[in-house]
């Protein structure tokens, strides 16, 4: 069962999920470069499923470090961080060895307690492969619980 | 930015997202146990959230072994697989080295071209820790194109 | 570039390399049964190289576990825990998707600060694919440093 | 179980593992710098101990395509690939979260069938973290067999 998306019937929750359209209205946020090594493949001979939550996390935690958010710094200082609490995901066409995506973050909600971001894998910086929307919470990660995201925080992430 | 949901707002695809009420209402066909190993933690202390659709994969592979559908054996005779086209994940609470899960599979909706699971990583067999809304759909694998379930498949998946 | 092993030249390392008549003089100690997924192979239809590390660490826990050494209890209780050190591969023969191995650990050499374990990954618990030599040491966690191994572990491990 | 390397007792293979000072006599033909994700780490806090088979991987992936030796490009036109026979690893001390590591390639030995490789991963460009000797084998991928190195991917690999 591999990754490799099609459009076939109606998902549960396509009207919910962010259309290529509606996430275009989020400027891009963040783009990172992702190469493909035989690692990141499977037996199908393309990238398997479950990676591309790597990728996306890759990008997200580079855009956080690019605004001057160091996720290990800010668990030592404020002993919060941010997890995920929800990711959708859909395939859209298969990425393979050597290939090399661009990895995208839009920031679509900003909320107290959370953030919603879009993100997309694109071959050739054009065609999609994979799109998410992933929310990531803040905890306080002593005690495991969501709480506010701290207001200079939230500044950098969303000025 | 780890995997450990929690309750904090509304989630755009919520409403659609199976509550664990609505998915209760398909009976459990498979629960594959897995066991947390160092391989599937993180630097959080818990397993790193793109792990889950490993398990969920597992558990899938399994469940249609257990029906007779063997996968690599299915693709050299009919030419055709199931890939995964959409996944939602929801996180409530973190696993951790040594935990045992019970991860389910069941079966939500059957289509011509693809089957909507319901899928659960439960701790102790009742703490949920992820489930997941996951449809594969059938292709053909040469062309890489949505194609029809062969009704053989169909019938053992769905009696 | 698979991991897929072949007798081609001499290897530096073959001559201290223990070979399968040596490791077979010690008593195998510990069998894990491990399925092979598609999170286990890559684009070469094989399972990825780097992942026998996994499979070889599942082995040594579950090893450990059923001697009564569980390493959270352990890391707790003393503030030590194994780490690995030194580890030297060999591949044989590629096992595939939907294969199940058969993970052995043998304990060939007890010192005071470390263990050296034989261990193979053997297909229909005959055909070796990949055979490795695991130094595991003991450390103070705290500091990282390496310790010797508490007497009552040592009595659980080598009676 | 996790990898972080001490000086512990003499370890079997020591003898033959090349030390720093022998790799040191092949130039680096190739460094490869590696940022340290979520996804690579364990519940230890450091770099799971596979991983740097990845890193290496990547860097050898990275090498070759520096000289014109496309892997998938080879395979198709050649019907041969590059295959893992044996690798030794030595841990000496842990990456973390945020580390960004030089991962090197060392050419040690060219021959017909196959090279050998010393890598390292190395924190801040000079603490060295992990070091390996990997040896790369030519195959047949047909027939999954040992065979010659075609001369066009010598000459480019050892000018």
């Amino acid at each position: 069962m591999r990754a490799s998306g099609h459009d076939g019937m109606i998902f549960s929750m396509r009207r919910s999920f962010p259309s290529p359209l509606a996430s275009a209205q989020a400027p891009v946020a963040f783009t990172l470069p992702v190469r493909i090594y035989w690692e990141d493949t499977d037996a199908g001979g393309i990238v398997f499923y479950a990676n591309y939550l790597k990728f996306f996390e890759r990008a997200r935690t580079e855009w956080l470090r690019g605004l001057g958010v160091g996720q290990q710094t800010l668990h030592e200082r404020s002993g919060g961080m941010f997890v995920v609490s929800e990711a959708a995901l859909k395939y859209h066409r298969p990425a393979r060895l050597d290939d090399e995506l661009a990895v995208t973050v839009r920031l679509q909600h900003t909320g107290q307690a959370s953030l919603l971001l879009a993100q997309e894998a694109l071959l050739c910086g054009q065609q999609l492969c994979c799109e998410a929307s992933i929310r990531i919470g803040w905890i306080d990660a002593a005690r495991m619980k969501p709480a506010r995201i701290p207001p200079d925080v939230l500044r950098l992430v969303c000025p």
